[in-house]
């Protein structure tokens, strides 16, 4: 928090010494990442969406340290930042590619300078399938997941009239009914389709134990990783007896990437929140307590106090357009406060025993309660060292959820 | 739904019969509501946000129908749309003005041609201060709300500075605590304080009762309405009494605006969701029964089903980044069915009883949970009749919660 904001509404704005204010219009920055004027945090407008960049690149660091110590490379999924700079900065930092939840949020990616990206969900209609063949003439690394027989014929015969060779995936699923065919013979007449469709190409498994990355304590997580993921490492096995060359086998997140580089023939983990983490997974628990810290907070929205009805609680301007509801925010820096959901455009902090007093105007920082459906919610990241921001990078894929 | 969608899969890429499938960067739209290729929503790239024009056009014409039998006007709040066009259609239904939640949207909506614009909550800090003048430079019908003292000759000052005038009401607190000023003698000396003011012009009461909105069954609400505007109700007499002219009384929204217009002394009526309604507001109860079908919904979510790795269920690509969280959407047209959240990107449709088959490829159209924080997830509405896409409306103060 800065303080005594009161001095500086009086010294900005009706004094002629006060700090230029720079409203969005008149901040520079282009389609890719670029250097602004530099300026405090806390003069950007409220509500924003700020990057610790130390901080994102010690977690950028770390998990490259971790990974390169193991047989698994990371494929980071970019529906977390929805950011091409970020997505090249993983790559910088050793990553096999990247994945994308959705055929738009691969243009992005593509368009932004990505080569290798596979989109996690499978493809099936018509207008999609004519989107990724475009996708598909302008990079040879354009990796779809199919599920059903049907998807093969139609994805070969799309393949063929674009004149495209395609990177397919078998979608393997695990325990839970989202998306994914069934090991055992259903995955294998699947592999068999493609082998045998002219215009794909087989490259491997990926085996997404989705709710097992938040399954709350290491020890439970390991055992219902290692559980989930043993049918996908029984696949690989018996597709490789089969003759095949080795297939990769993407599995795997932010909550389980260490017990999942450990498995026998994981080749990559396809983490996301790794590098900004939230509420939400520092309370799943680490190996060593009850936070899971094997990385550090790095995002933060900034909000304002902007009324006070009552002692014991303030207002501020960031509700439900600002943060996703599925959790709730907590105070960076301020402890004996706790934040409520007031609306779409405000939340109440209420003041049960703060550590620094919070006035009227006030600026704070607040870690997020869940970091992918929340930077969905922000136009661009403001992003920052000490407290001067140093660049601003849109979030371009934001909304691309088609 | 449209069935057949493996039909549709195989008539329109592969053979040259085939509909034409447009994509996204193909749709035809200038920065107000233009007119788009005629074309069937089925082929809107999904997730997408669809408005059945006549339904909405029904709302607009049912609300004002209500309101000229009363004393009350309509100043929709464009927080819930954040579209200038549909923000000038109100105005054509008869709003006597409307309602912007932040600086930033009520900038959006000047930029669109809207000129008498409330912003609902206070305005504290210098940087949002100086924007607010920047509005009132360009309009003289740009209003403000104000709790506290400071506040006040916060404005003043800056409105003397711009050299405007701005117009101010009193923000009330009404027995819960997120904005507003006590009545009784604290608001007295807010309005004495306006009244002092050389540049700030005294223009009503603002007494907006959030959560009874939402209270269910219409005779609570109306018992929890009455006895939550009561207090504004009084501090509009006193006001009058102390030789003021008759201030404006803005109160309410969807859930009660019958209830409170026929309130005495209640000038205008806040709603916003009563153009599309949804799951939510649905669920409150009306005069007649369970459901409140005062409005009809107007706003649906257009998703696909992608996946079906078991028999009982089915994948749509619509989750939490295509939808609110706080509330389940729920399908149009289709009953046995119901929705639950599977992460960010996907929904699962349990298959109880299924009114219709729904096979992999389906099109499907779903009533939103909550409509606010669904809105601000797209970049644009696709707007129909029949099932014909007529236009494609910006919401252009998306993501403006600054």
């Amino acid at each position: 928090m800065k303080p005594s904001r009161r001095k500086f509404i009086h010294s900005a704005l009706w004094t002629t010494a006060g700090i230029s204010v720079i409203g969005p219009s008149q901040i520079a920055w282009s389609k890719a990442n670029t250097v602004i004027k530099a300026r405090s945090i806390w003069d950007i407008p409220t509500p924003a969406l700020l990057i610790d960049r130390e901080a994102m690149e010690r977690n950028l660091r770390k998990m490259k340290s971790f990974l390169s110590a193991t047989n698994a490379g990371l494929r980071p999924h970019t529906k977390t930042h929805k950011s091409p700079a970020i997505a090249k900065m993983q790559m910088d930092y050793g990553a096999v590619g990247v994945c994308a939840a959705k055929v738009s949020e691969a243009e992005v990616m593509l368009a932004g300078g990505l080569q290798d990206i596979l989109i996690t969900s499978p493809i099936v209609t018509a207008d999609k399938i004519k989107r990724v063949m475009a996708l598909a003439s302008q990079s040879d690394r354009i990796r779809l997941v199919v599920d059903r027989q049907e998807n093969v014929r139609d994805l070969n015969e799309a393949a063929k009239a674009a004149g495209v060779d395609l990177s397919v995936m078998i979608d393997l699923r695990l325990g839970w009914i989202r998306t994914g065919i069934d090991h055992g013979k259903p995955a294998m007449d699947l592999l068999k389709a493609i082998d045998r469709s002219s215009n794909l190409r087989f490259y491997g498994i990926q085996a997404y134990a989705g709710p097992v990355q938040h399954v709350r304590g290491f020890d439970h997580r390991k055992e219902a990783s290692e559980k989930a993921l043993a049918p996908a490492q029984q696949l690989k096995k018996e597709i490789m007896k089969a003759g095949y060359q080795e297939p990769i086998l993407s599995v795997g997140g932010t909550g389980t990437y260490s017990i999942d580089a450990a498995l026998e023939g994981v080749t990559d983990i396809q983490a996301g929140s790794y590098l900004f983490m939230d509420v939400d997974y520092l309370m799943i628990g680490g190996k060593a307590g009850a936070l899971y810290t094997d990385f550090e907070p790095s995002l933060y929205v900034l909000s304002t106090a902007i009324s006070q009805p009552q002692p014991g609680s303030i207002t501020i301007d960031a509700g439900g357009k600002s943060f996703s509801k599925d959790k709730k925010p907590q105070l960076k820096d301020i402890t004996g406060v706790e934040y409520s959901f007031a609306g779409d455009e405000h939340g109440i902090l209420k003041l049960t025993d703060p550590s620094k007093e919070i006035l009227v105007g006030d600026k704070l920082l607040l870690l997020i309660s869940h970091c992918d459906p929340t930077i969905n919610l922000y136009d661009n990241y403001h992003v920052y060292a000490g407290e001067e921001v140093q660049e601003v990078w849109p979030v371009a894929g934001r909304g691309k959820s088609q």
